[in-house]
């Protein structure tokens, strides 16, 4: 019914007969002639119906917004006063011969303005697609899994699916449970990520896999969170950590150089202390360059507790954040306002310090804690800092974990609030997590999941399990962070099922445990598995990020709203109670 | 770790340096040396052990079946005496300077000789696939979907992921339910197919979309079914019925083209009432020449009451099916045999007559019935069946339905059975479906689903519903048929909601239901909805023919059993009541 997109006519197509499919996007009557923006998936042209034809003139005359319509004319070049720079089509219009009516629509639902609600956009999701804004982003995700396709299978990865209904998985988040009806009383769950089906591949002998799958994960939501999310999911056979992060970080470089035409570069790598130590953040937004300033050492003996409690505290921490140039540009009201922010994570005030003069030390700053401080501490505190006349500086003291957090969050809130992050794409690498990490009752979980290998598998193996100094352990595991926000992680996994055991036991999971979630897995690695490793993309983050949206919503087609519901085709909704009764189920409460 | 894959080593590595890894395929020691046959994705190559380097024999003697090593060494030419001819490598060998065991394996649980269970080769499911014939299986499937992926691309189809936690679907099977967590009582289904939702993608302008992606039945299984299995769903705007035909013909051409190397040609096309009464089927196996000939009219007067009873009834059928030069092997046993056989699909019995001389008409016939008719209705029978000297005619008397699947089952299976199927490839298009099938209480069931658009859209809008024959209804849909298996089925969607009113009403569904259940699609027709048309391939199928693989099990990589489990994770499994009770659910009976 097409010959060509609307969106896609040029000069070159002057004087062609053309047959257009789209909708009317505007329609406006103007010196007698009727003029229709018409839109398809491609973009917008100029639809010019003459009066002269009656006809054709009768049956544009009933024409409104969003009607989905045929249109047969001829294209022509507009003359040089009315082309229309703001269009891409805005060098032709089409004289249209002939106008058929597909289907009428009734007025939009939908807000023109789009003061519309989330739910709202959601129950007419199929007409809020038709903003070019949104279905451009469907059609950029389009772009990106054919691109990471390419690579891949350019790669020797092989594309494999893996099973959806499957066994609870032990990532942590809660499951999506499936009643089984064959097997009465029992449940599959929906997979977390198929990372032990990944891993099952590689002792298959597949050597190289990878999968955009969906994962399901049954948390509460917020902003960049969705029941179901997409992964790109890697796993390769006999390769290092440094191979899988050389061949991931081409695969985004090559990405963003063809879709957006920009130039990553090699991607810096910090561990995961150093990222802690300078950004309070193990996914560091290096788009902002101010970093936190350890002054412990210089506050221990300061009479003021709050500083030199934790400085005496091998758990504590105490930090100096500098903000250049803001000391006049923020208020004590602010400042109020900031500490209010810092108290969410935990953090029970916030010191400061404005620069007046460096060159007067103790003299030359104005601080509430100024008091409690001596002329070389300041002093320090400038070198440290590097600090400026000027420039407002920010404390924290607290135990590290707080003090990570909170200050790390008031970098990035300050960072936008005054504009000092900047425009641009910051990836790096972070390496060399911990293992575990101790939980407040002294218990320890995996920081990864407990198929990563240790840096160093032998000595871990020979060194006898009450001798292991479990939070000094790194794992063999990296994570992939662009702008502040992590991409993908991955590591090495364990390929040793002595390890395996060990580490299971280091989590304090019993051997009945173990055998009972993981049997299949310790027995797995008896039979030659061999040395493998991978990593996982969110591929609904990336496209947002390179998308510019501001939620993996915007990415998705048919996303859930924040309490996992679909407006539009109203699920979840209830079940017929003879279905349940197949599935030996029943419902122990009311609908709320 | 590696440089070559040890399978695509040849005569060009000759000297070279190599570093392999992969799995001990086979040890032999042989004449004081070690041979080792090394297996990787891409294949074996032989590895030779030299005691006369001591260290590496020592390893290498230690090796056993399935060992994960690496091998570093040079490779070699062969001696021309030595080459070996059916080993892709075996020109070849490597001549190793270390051997490294990356992992140790027990002896395998599975026989070498494949005498395995189904259940003990899923519960080793990594150690089958091992296997070069289930790998292969495995690169053909991402050889296949890499292929429908470029090739949908190139055509401006654009990949977009529709939900799998959604609402219960009106495809007919029963649906896999998921209780929801935070609207308690409440439940999603998983998607029988994305049908609705890649109809909203049509509606929100998209389009073009395609889509690999997972569906959920939980049905009974059967060797072609599983719980979860695979389509290439396609869904296009704009398009007629012959397009979307030619345009998956092309794929699929292009695809056995270039993966199997196969020219399908074109593709016949053959209306769904000319399939029931030449093939008894909606799927004919064009590889078998076999037809059913329809001979009612000529035994309308027999006493014989098999034939003239249904002769007689509008509702019945009489059919013979000649097997060419068949009277010499098939012998009475055999006959019973298949009489048998057509029970099993309602048949009361199996009439037959061997063809002796033609010339001689009824008295050069052999048959039980020969008695009920007379030398006119045998000389036609013969004339219609272009019988030979030694041709056997079998005959079906019963209602339509019986005969059709009856005698097209025994069409087929006595085409296995005398070799009279031939190899090779035979696909068509089966179109002209009738919209509705009645059941036998009288109702009316869609032949595809409600979405399905009438051939004539316009008459059936404007007959009044009491008026319209619905038994002779045809839908504008579509099958692709290749080798009496159905590779995938499409229609013309209905666009108006006024049209999807009147077939909802048509089905027996009231007002109210079609709200209930289907309350978004006739919302989401009022807003200019696009003519659109699509298909659906079952991609799991397709591989299983493309492979020649006999279950689909053999083309997934971790299916589920006959009882829809895994006896890999053992899932389904039981779940954690704390969980359940989160779920506002309870199990009501104990576990089977």
């Amino acid at each position: 019914m097409r010959s060509h997109y609307c969106g896609l006519l040029t000069a070159q197509h002057a004087e062609q007969q053309v047959s257009l499919c789209g909708w009317v996007n505007r329609r406006r009557d103007l010196g007698g002639l009727i003029f229709l923006d018409l839109r398809d998936r491609e973009g917008l042209v100029q639809v010019v119906c003459d009066p002269d034809l009656a006809e054709l003139f009768k049956v544009a005359y009933t024409l409104r917004n969003e009607f989905c319509i045929q249109v047969k004319g001829q294209v022509r070049a507009r003359p040089e006063s009315q082309i229309n720079a703001d269009m891409a089509t805005g060098a032709v219009e089409v004289y249209a011969s002939e106008v058929i009516i597909l289907n009428k629509a009734a007025p939009s639902p939908l807000d023109a303005n789009q003061n519309n609600s989330e739910e709202q956009r959601l129950k007419y999701r199929y007409l809020d697609l038709r903003r070019p804004v949104m279905s451009d982003r469907l059609k950029f995700r389009a772009k990106v899994t054919s691109f990471v396709r390419n690579f891949m299978d350019n790669n020797g990865f092989l594309d494999v699916e893996t099973p959806i209904l499957t066994k609870a998985t032990p990532e942590g988040a809660r499951d999506y449970l499936v009643p089984s009806r064959t097997h009465k009383g029992e449940f599959f769950a929906l997979p977390q990520s198929p990372q032990l089906f990944k891993q099952l591949l590689m002792m298959s002998g597949l050597d190289r896999y990878y999968q955009i799958v969906k994962c399901f994960r049954d948390e509460d939501l917020r902003a960049d969170r969705q029941p179901e999310f997409t992964q790109i999911d890697i796993e390769t056979s006999f390769m290092s950590a440094e191979q899988v992060m050389n061949l991931t970080e081409e695969m985004v470089q090559k990405m963003f150089a063809s879709l957006l035409d920009v130039d990553l570069g090699q991607f810096p790598r910090m561990t995961y202390h150093e990222a802690m130590r300078l950004y309070g953040s193990d996914k560091p937004d290096l788009r902002n360059p101010m970093q936190l300033v350890d002054i412990a050492d210089l506050v221990k003996d300061v009479e003021f507790k709050v500083f030199s409690g934790p400085a005496n505290d091998a758990k504590g921490r105490v930090v100096a954040l500098k903000v250049p140039q803001a000391a006049a540009k923020v208020s004590r009201k602010d400042i109020d306002g900031y500490t209010s922010f810092v108290g969410i994570y935990g953090a029970k005030g916030l010191a400061w310090m404005k620069v007046n003069d460096t060159e007067q030390g103790i003299e030359g700053i104005q601080s509430p804690v100024a008091k409690f401080l001596t002329a070389d501490i300041v002093s320090e505190i400038l070198q440290r800092t590097a600090a400026q006349n000027g420039d407002l500086i920010l404390f924290g003291a607290d135990n590290y974990n707080t003090v990570c957090e909170a200050m790390g969050a008031l970098r990035l809130k300050i960072g936008e609030d005054l504009a000092i992050t900047q425009a641009g794409w910051q990836p790096l690498w972070v390496v060399d997590f911990p293992m575990f990490e101790q939980a407040d009752d002294g218990s320890y979980a995996a920081v990864h999941h407990p198929f990563t290998a240790p840096v160093d598998s032998a000595s871990f193996l020979t060194t006898p399990i009450d001798q292991i100094q479990q939070g000094d352990l790194l794992s063999n595991a990296y994570d992939m962070v662009l702008n502040g926000t992590e991409l993908g992680g991955g590591s090495v996994r364990i390929h040793n099922s002595d390890v395996q055991a060990k580490v299971f036991s280091l989590l304090g999971i019993s051997d009945e445990e173990a055998k009972e979630k993981f049997g299949f897995l310790l027995e797995a690695l008896k039979y030659g598995a061999p040395p493998h490793a991978g990593l996982a993309f969110g591929l609904d983050r990336l496209v947002m990020l390179m998308t510019g949206a501001t939620s993996i919503r915007d990415v998705m087609a048919f996303p859930k709203t924040a309490t996992a519901a679909c407006p539009l085709t109203n699920a979840p909704s209830s079940a017929n109670p003879a279905q349940l009764a197949e599935l030996s189920i029943q419902v122990i409460k009311k609908p709320s």
